[in-house]
Parts: C-alpha cells; sequence; structure tokens
C-alpha cells in the first residue's frame, strides 16, 4: 500500500465512529492538512482550500516543510493568496494516500490496510471531514473557501452541508456534478486498473503492484488534464533523439509520449491505486442536483453566500467551462454577488496549477476585495 | 488471429514483392475491395473511397453482399454517392485484417501470420496499393477519391504520389498530418495492447488474445471519437437498471459505461490487435510536410486538382476542425477550386457515420457539381 505523507503535516482525529453518507464508517480516522499565516483574533481572517484528486496537503511552504507545493506561487507572504492577510488551510482529501485515512490506511479492527473493506467514499464525506478540521482549529465561520477541480466538488458539498460556514467562495475549475464524458475517462482509468492481474481486487503489494493499470491509468488522466491546443505548440511532432528511443518497434518516437511516460514513471508508485478507485467513482457519483429535487440550478441556489467567483477555462475538456458558468449562475440564483470568469489559458484542465499569471490575479483580486 | 472477411468481397494481387516506404516488402500480397455501379465507356465516372481505421470495404448493400454497409445511407442509386451516376470502389485499407493484406494474414515464406514480421506500414503503402486495384479496374484517371479519417490520410498520400490519378477530392475529417494530442491517444491504446501479457509480443492466439489491451483500446477510441456535447444529451448521469448492473463495487453504473462496454465488446475479437498497432503507428507517422520541405501547406499545394471539399465538425477532438482547413487551404494553394466545410453536428470524429442529414447533402452536392 502506498502512504506518502509530506513531514510536517499536521493531523486532525476525526469522531469515532465517522459515518459515511452512504453507509459504512470509519473509526480512529484522521485527517491531514497544513496551514500558513495566523488566524487573526476576531477569527475572520480563515481561507480553507479543497485540492485536486491527487495533491497532498502541502500548497506552499511553510515553517513545518521548507520544500515547495504544488500551488507554490499562488499561496504566501505578498502572493494571490496572500498569507501576511489570511490564515490559509489545505487539507488532504478523506480517502487519499497523503495522510488522511483512505483505503491505504489501517484498518484499527484488522491491523490490515482497509484496502475494499474501506466504505463507499463520496464527496460529501470529505467535506464532512474537512468541516471538523475547520472546527478544530476554532474558526467558526470561514472568509473563504477555495476549491479545485475535484476539490470544487468538495467545496460545494461543505457550503452545501455547513450552511453558514463561509461567506466567500472560489470555484476553480470545479463541477457542480459529473458528465458522462469525465464518467467514462474515469470509469476506463478505473478499469485499467482492475484489470491489471497485480490488482487482485485490492489485495496488491509492493512487489506484487498493478504498475501496468497505474501508468495506462495515468497517462490517460494527464490526457485529459492538458489540452491538444497546448500540445500542438509545446510538442508538434518532435521526435525523441535516436538515444532515448526505445528498441521495442512499437515504443517511444514523438516527444509527447516522453512526457507522457514522465509523468505515469513519478504517479505509479506515489499514489495508491484502491485510493484512485475510491477518489474517482466519488467525483462519478456527485451531483447537486441531489440537494435541488433533481435540478442542479436549484441545489446550487439552496447555497447562501455573500459572494462567489467560478473560474475556468476554454481548453478543459475534463470540467468543460459551461460547468463553471452553472456554479456561478446557481449560486448567483441563492443570492451571492457571483461572478463567472472564464480565462484563456491554452493549458486546459490544469491551467490553474501552472497559469499563475492568469489564475494569480483572478484569486488574488476577489480575494482582495474582501 | 482476427481476420474478418464480408462475404462478396473481392480482391487485386499486388504486384510481388510490393516494397513499403520504410522498407520491407510483401509478397503475394491482394487488396480487397467492393464496387457499386457501372464504370461508363468513357472510364471517367469511378469514385474511389478510403475507410476510417477499422471499417471493411463493405460500404454498403451490393449485389455480392445485400447487407448493409458502414456508409449505407450515404452510398447507393439516388443517395448522395449516387451510384446510378458513379462507378464507386472501396478498398480495405492495406495493413488491415479485412481482407487486403495485414499483420494477421499468411505470410507465404513461413506459412504463419506475419505478426510483427509484417513490415513497417505507412499511409503511402496503402495509397499506392489502392492505386494498383484502380489500375486493375481499367480506371487511368479518378472524377474522384473520398477518404475519411484515416482515410483522409490516405487519399492525400495517394494524390501526393500519383499525381493526374484524379480530378476531385473531399476530405472527410481526415487530416495532413498527425498532431501530438492524436499520437497521445493512439500511443496509449498501443500502449493499453502491448503491456497486456497475452499480447505475447504479437503472439497471441485465439485462446491467449489481449482482450484486455483490446478493451481498453477500443474504449479509450470511442470516448474520442464521439463528443462530451453528444453525451451530456445522451446519456446525461442516467443510471443502469440494478438487474443490468454488476457486483463489482467499481462495475459499470452509468448508461455510458455500458455503451463504451457494448463497442468494446464488438470490437474486441473482431478486429486484429497486431493489425491495430500497425494501423495506429503509421497514422502517428503520417505527414504531408514530407512532401513541403517540412512545410505542410507546401507539401498540400503539390497536389493538383480540379476541384476540393474539407469537411470536418466542430466537437472533433481526434482531427480537429483546423486540420480540415489546413486541407482545403492548402489544395486550394494548389490551384483547386477548394472549399472548407464546417459542420455543427454534435456527434464529434464519427459524424460522418451517423449525421447523413448534414454529410449526406455536402458530399452529395460537391458531387453533383462535377
Amino acid at each position: 500500500m502506498t502512504e506518502v505523507i509530506p513531514p510536517g503535516t499536521r493531523f486532525v482525529a476525526l469522531p469515532s465512529p465517522f459515518a459515511f453518507k452512504r453507509g459504512g464508517e470509519l473509526h480512529g480516522a484522521r485527517m491531514a492538512f497544513e496551514t500558513w499565516g495566523e488566524l487573526n483574533a476576531e477569527r475572520d481572517n480563515a481561507v480553507l482550500i479543497f485540492t485536486g484528486l491527487s495533491p497532498n496537503a502541502h500548497a506552499a511552504s511553510n515553517e513545518a516543510n521548507p520544500e515547495p507545493g504544488w500551488w507554490e506561487a499562488m499561496l504566501g507572504p505578498g502572493k494571490p493568496i496572500d498569507t501576511d492577510r489570511w490564515f490559509v488551510v489545505c487539507v488532504n482529501a478523506l480517502g487519499s494516500c497523503k495522510g488522511s485515512t483512505g483505503a491505504a490506511s489501517i484498518d484499527p479492527a484488522t491491523g490490515q490496510p482497509y484496502r475494499l473493506a474501506y466504505p463507499d467514499l463520496s464527496i460529501e464525506d470529505g467535506a464532512r471531514a474537512a468541516h471538523h478540521v475547520v472546527r478544530s482549529l476554532g474558526i467558526e465561520r470561514l472568509a473563504c473557501v477555495i476549491g479545485n477541480s475535484m476539490g470544487g466538488m468538495t467545496a460545494l458539498a461543505f457550503l452545501l452541508l455547513h450552511p453558514g460556514a463561509a461567506r466567500m467562495h472560489i470555484n476553480v475549475s470545479g463541477s457542480a456534478q459529473a458528465l458522462p464524458f469525465s464518467i467514462a475517462i474515469r470509469s476506463l482509468q478505473r478499469e485499467a486498473i482492475r484489470l491489471d492481474p497485480n490488482w487482485n481486487q485490492g489485495l496488491y503489494d509492493e512487489h506484487a503492484y498493478p504498475e501496468n493499470g497505474m501508468r495506462i491509468a495515468r497517462k490517460l488522466g494527464v490526457v485529459t488534464y492538458r489540452s491538444a491546443m497546448e500540445w500542438d505548440g509545446r510538442f508538434g511532432r518532435v521526435r525523441l533523439d535516436s538515444e532515448c528511443r526505445e528498441d521495442d518497434p512499437f515504443g517511444q518516437e514523438f516527444e509527447v509520449e516522453r512526457y507522457l511516460e514522465g509523468h505515469a514513471r513519478r504517479f505509479v508508485r506515489s499514489f495508491d491505486p484502491n485510493c484512485y478507485l475510491y477518489l474517482g467513482r466519488a467525483m462519478d457519483w456527485f451531483d447537486v442536483a441531489e440537494y435541488g429535487n433533481g435540478d442542479v440550478l436549484r441545489g446550487l441556489a439552496t447555497i447562501r453566500l455573500e459572494r462567489a467567483l467560478a473560474i475556468g477555462v476554454h481548453t478543459d475538456i475534463l470540467f468543460p467551462l459551461q460547468q463553471q458558468e452553472q456554479v456561478a449562475d446557481g449560486l448567483r440564483a441563492g443570492g451571492a454577488d457571483s461572478e463567472f470568469l472564464p480565462l484563456p489559458s491554452p493549458q486546459g484542465h490544469d491551467a490553474f496549477l501552472v497559469d499563475i499569471d492568469r489564475f494569480g490575479p483572478a484569486i488574488g483580486g476577489f480575494l482582495a476585495r474582501l
């Protein structure tokens, strides 16, 4: 089982038992998080960040861990999410393998990893678990909840389940429900893992590990995280140097293939396959329409916020732009001063991680007006 | 090995040896084809069709085989490609497993299937092989060459290699070169097949067959052949009836997953895995820039045609619309009366197979003006 927990990660124990939306419960579970900045005396300057599928809670360097984080350019003193002003909390998703309790964690009832005995995870379970982190830090009301990608779903669940827990919300390349194209992609990723004989119904170990399934799953993910437009300019039809090519007649030949290979190699052993299955399925299940009598906009309109911002990019094929527009529309219908901000980034779904020139001012500007 | 040849298929022997662009040669090879209509006395009413990756030569019902073909609504008496007027020839791609010699065919030197001893296939080899079919039918000059998807590449290769062999060209959702997004998709499809232990360096048989790899490859293909927009309306978040669901906790749950499953089941045993590897790699290699000192438009402009039409749809992510525009522009620069026709089909790359309401008048109208 793969658990990779950065140094300096902090933990909060969840109530035990911690019941899941679809049944089942965890005992002795925990949430991993990190913080930046200081909570002020009024306790009204807290910002909570929900990550995408794979990141840990180390969004940026801090005293506990000076290594750069996955949103290093976005978060810190004087940066768009300015930690001189805001007390920022980033949680590792419940069900992940980066510190919060997931399928790779030890089940105290057996002393063995949960594997497929982990209960059916919903996005809402992660939202409720994060609320315990927030309360444990003495925060009654957040200034802002920020959610990226899967975290955009978790943020909406958080707002639906905990009315009054936040004043503002920034939804970054998120959505209020999974649509069939993204369900198809994630289903195919799960199938690639499950078809790997080494997956073995979740009973793999480091020696017999579903490496091939994870390779396919990750490469398929990367294909959908970026955009054809970006790759036309970045890779074109550039070939690998002959010394980089494999002997295999159907092996890598183009630069874009090496790029995917590099992503796969870094990911395969650093993310737990069972956790990947659970988190992907949770995304497929998520649907704000459940909170609006079958209507997404009505579900979103039950959320009460002062201000909201939904950001997306037109090259995103996984969480397409109309989904961020829908979030902005629904939150506006609920009474928020709500803005939809489409950005012309070429980098697709992952743009929020790399196109800080565009996402930084958008997020920083919104927060500065608080 | 999988060879699936429709009844009534006709064959033409290729010159033996038949040398390939990248080296190697076939001995005793053949091309499969079918025809519709009659060649007129002037021999100037012939239309040649190049298919996409997987179809056979049975584009439509005919006397030899009354079963509906894959372009039944497009081709026949009074249909857009009107066989009362045109003598239509459709070839099965060289390297395929539907009658033309491919990796699943018997190598006369060994009496065994070629498997990976098949030479490195290029799109150009298929174009040259098709030219032999045309000549064997007594046709000096085609009225029109039509190519869909991969066949759009083969048609361009045919026109580049055989100046004067055709007066007109319709390029349907094709392209003049493979771009990195589509290379990445096809590379991933090949990797899924090659990682299947049953692929066994091409030495599978019907008992130990790379079924899992082919499942992933086909599903990934279907995801890129259609469009998210179509699926939003067609599947939405509709769940399967409980009796259709698998016991598997990560198994199919959404209608879109069953749709992919149906496509995979029909394909996996009806297309040869090694042929799939060869044809996909040939597409990745294809680049008209080779004929234009490194410039695609210059390469296209070496082609002499009277009239040309390049059709595409804005929802195509595999052969995106700008690639059909490029084909039209390049052929115009070569002196053709050349039109680029973007169609608003929601069905993505496969639209030409299903959106006959839009593609029929476009193709039929072009041909009627000849």
